[in-house]
C-alpha cells in the first residue's frame, strides 16, 4: 500500500502551551501511542511532521509543534518557528489546560491565526481532572471568538465531537485544483506519456505520474500509460483521440511532433505547477528571465535537502542554461528545506523546485512574499519548458496563463 | 519520488562476529552515517532491515545482523533468529576482523549458508589496522572456501572491489518472474482494471497496479488503465483487441462479462501469487479446501502486523467463507510477522497473505515448509478466486497451474 503523498494531507497543527497535553491529545486523535506522553513540560523539542490517519477526516499531517511554545525558544527564533508553522497550516487546534486557562499568549497566537485566514478550534483540556466553572468557559470563549470544544486525552471524553467540529472548520478547497480532472470528463481518454529513466526507481512510477493517472480513473476517464517510444502505435490504436496528452518535459520535441496539432497537449511539470501554486505568477516569472543580466543575483529555493546527483538540476543545470540565455555570469544563492528568506529585494528572480514535500499553502505563500516584494519567481518546471522553448504549447489547456506569457 | 517496494530489492545479509566492523562496512558500502558505529562491542541489539541504494548494484536491503552473532542471544532465540534472517538472505557477506581471523563461529554460519545456496564473500576487514600473514588468508580462505576479499571499511581500501564481487556473485534471477512482462511483447495493449476502494489512498494506487503499470511499459507496451465502470467503453474504442485484461478480483464478475472470451484475463491477485511464490502449490491448497471438515485446523499467517480494518480480510471473511464451504466450525490460528512456525503438521491447511512485505525468497521457503510437512497452503489471492468461482478463468494465462486445477 502507498501512502498519500505528504502534500495532499490536511496539515493541523496542534498549538498550546507546555503541559496543556497537546501529545496526549494527537494520541487520542489517532488511537495510537505514537507521540510520547509524559507529564514533564517540554518532552517534545522541535516541531513534529507526523502523516496519520485521523478516521474519519482521512490522512493528515499533524505539526506537534513545541519550541514555539510560552516557554521554549525566546525571541527571534520562536517568532521564526512560528511563522514557519503558521506558513503550511490549513486547520489549528489551539489546546488549553481546563486548569490554567486562557493567556495572552493564547489570545496572541488565535490573532496571528485569525489574520491568516486558517480556522482554528479552541481545546479545553484535561476535564478528567476538573470541570472549568460555566462562567469562565464563556469568558475563554468570548476573549479568543473560536468554536471551543471539552475534551479529556486522556479518558477520550469530547473527542468525538473534537472531530466533528475539526471536520466542520477544515477549509474547503485546502487541497487547490485538481491535477487534470477539471481538463476532462467521463468517458474521456487521456494518454500519459511517462519515459524511463534512471530517475525512476525500478519497478515504480515517480509519484507525479502515479497522481495523473488516478486523477483520470477519479474523473471515470481511461488512462493510457505509455513510453515516448510507443505513443505512435498508441494514438493509431484508438478509434477516437484522446481528449489530452500528458507528457515529461525531456519527451517533449518527440512527443509534440507525434500528438497531432488539435490535441491538447502539456506536460507533468505544468499540471504539477498549477497543482501546487499559481501557474500564471511562475509564467510571469519564467517571462523576466528574458530582463536579467550578467551580474543579476538568482536565488534558487528548494523544498527540501535532498540527495545531489551528478546533473543536479538545482546546482548546475539551471545555473547554467540561465547564464547561456543571459550571456554572462549570474550570482547564484541556494536554500533548502522549511527555511524560505523574506529579504527577497535583493534578488532579481526566484527560482523555486517543484515543491513535492512543500503543501499548497506553503507554497502559495511563498509566492505571495515573492510578488509583495516585487521579485520574480518560477519553478523548474515552468522554467525549463521556457527555455527549452516549449512553453507557449504545453500552457494549451490554460488560457489565462498563455495570455501571461504573450503580454496580451 | 516513490521507492522501490522492499520485496524487489537484493537482500544482503551482513554477519560477523561483535566488534568484526559490520556497521562500518555498512556506512562504507554506502557512503552514509546510518549505522551507528562504536567501538562498544554490541552496539546492534536486533537484526535490522535497512532499504538503501549500493552503487551500482542498485536497490538493496541491508540485513544488520546482531543478537546471533557470537555472543548474542543464546540458545534456541539465537538459533530462531539467524534461521529467519537466513530464510530471505539473497548474498551474505561474512565480517572477519583481520585480528581475530576465523573461528568455528564463522565456519558453522558458512557451512548453513551453503547448505540453503546462498552466496556468501568473506570481507577481511580492518586491514588499515595491520595486515594478516598471506600463510594465515589462505587458511581462512582454505578453511571456508568461499570468496574473500581484504577491506578497511575505516579508508574504503578494498570497497570498491567488494562491491565487483558483491554484484559477480548476487544470485541470478532472485526477483523471480516479472510481473506479467513475459505474457506480452512490445507494442501490446495490456487493460488493468482498477476499482478505487476505500483503501486506495487518496490520490495514490496501490502498489501492485503501479507494477503492473510499469511492468507494462518496460515491455514496451501500452497500458490501459480503468475503473471496471470504463471498461466497455476502453475496450470499444481499441481497433486492435488488448493482448491481457488484468483485474481486481471484487470487479471480476463485471470485467468477465464485459470481456471477450478470447481475450486473455486474469487477475491481480494471480499474478502476484506467482511473482511471489509458486502458482501451482498455491493451485493445489485452494483445492485442498475441498477436503476440509468440521474441527479441522487452519493456520492463517501474515507477513506483517497490520492495521486491521472492520472486516479484516485475515481474520473475519476468510474465516467466513471457509466455514460457508466447509458447513460448519474449523479451529483457526493466526501468525503474523517475521515467526513462521515449523510445526505445520498440525494444520490441514495454511492460508498465507499477499506477502508484500516478504520476499520472494522467504515466501518460497515457507511454502516450502508446507510442502515438507505435506501440508497444502494457499494464500489469500488465489483462495479468493477459488471461493468466487473464477479460479479456472483467471488462470487462463498459465496452463500449468490450470492442469493442477483440473486434475490433470
Amino acid at each position: 500500500m502507498q501512502d498519500t503523498p505528504r502534500g495532499a494531507r490536511l496539515h493541523i497543527a496542534i498549538f498550546g502551551r507546555r503541559n496543556a497535553g497537546k501529545s496526549s491529545l494527537i494520541n487520542a486523535l489517532t488511537n495510537q501511542n505514537i507521540a510520547l506522553v509524559s507529564d514533564v513540560p517540554g518532552t517534545t523539542t522541535d516541531p513534529v511532521y507526523k502523516a496519520m490517519e485521523i478516521l474519519p477526516i482521512g490522512p493528515v499531517v499533524i505539526i506537534d509543534t513545541a519550541g514555539i511554545d510560552d516557554e521554549g525558544e525566546l525571541g527571534a527564533l520562536r517568532v521564526e518557528r512560528t511563522l514557519q508553522v503558521l506558513n503550511k497550516t490549513d486547520l489549528a487546534l489551539m489546546v488549553i489546560d481546563q486548569a490554567a486557562g486562557v493567556s495572552d499568549w493564547e489570545e496572541g497566537l488565535v490573532a496571528e491565526l485569525k489574520k491568516r485566514n486558517i480556522p482554528v478550534i479552541g481545546v479545553v483540556n484535561k476535564i478528567d481532572m476538573g470541570q472549568p466553572a460555566a462562567a469562565e468557559t464563556l469568558n475563554w470563549t468570548k476573549r479568543l471568538a473560536i468554536p471551543m470544544v471539552a475534551v479529556s486525552a486522556k479518558t477520550k471524553q469530547g473527542v468525538e465531537e473534537l472531530k466533528r467540529q475539526m471536520i466542520k472548520h477544515a477549509p474547503e478547497n485546502w487541497e487547490g485544483p485538481p491535477i487534470l480532472g477539471d481538463l476532462i470528463t467521463g468517458g474521456d481518454t487521456v494518454v500519459l506519456v511517462t519515459p524511463i529513466d534512471s530517475a525512476a526507481p525500478k519497478g515504480r512510477l515517480i509519484l507525479p505520474q502515479v497522481q495523473a493517472i488516478r486523477d483520470v480513473i477519479d474523473q471515470d476517464a481511461i488512462a493510457v500509460v505509455v513510453k515516448e517510444t510507443q505513443l505512435a502505435d498508441a494514438l493509431a490504436n484508438l478509434r477516437q483521440p484522446p481528449r489530452l496528452v500528458v507528457t515529461d518535459s525531456q519527451a517533449f520535441k518527440h512527443v509534440a511532433a507525434v500528438t497531432p496539432d488539435d490535441v491538447t497537449l502539456t506536460s507533468f511539470s505544468i499540471l504539477f505547477a498549477r497543482y501546487k501554486g499559481d501557474l500564471e505568477t511562475l509564467v510571469a516569472g519564467a517571462k523576466a528571465i528574458d530582463g536579467l543580466k550578467p551580474g543579476d543575483r538568482v536565488l534558487i529555493a528548494e523544498g527540501c535537502t535532498h540527495h545531489r546527483q551528478k546533473d543536479d538540476i538545482g546546482t548546475v543545470k539551471i545555473p547554467r542554461w540561465l547564464q547561456q540565455k543571459v550571456g554572462g555570469e549570474l550570482k547564484f544563492e541556494w536554500v533548502s528545506g522549511g527555511n524560505f528568506p523574506t529579504d527577497l529585494e535583493q534578488y532579481q528572480l526566484i527560482v523555486h523546485c517543484g515543491a513535492c514535500m512543500l503543501n499548497r499553502r506553503e507554497m502559495l505563500y511563498r509566492l505571495a512574499v515573492a510578488r509583495e516584494k516585487g521579485v520574480p519567481i518560477v519553478n523548474y518546471g515552468v522554467l525549463i519548458a521556457y527555455v527549452h522553448g516549449i512553453l507557449p504549447r504545453v500552457l494549451m489547456p490554460f488560457p489565462a496563463a498563455r495570455r501571461v506569457l504573450d503580454g496580451k
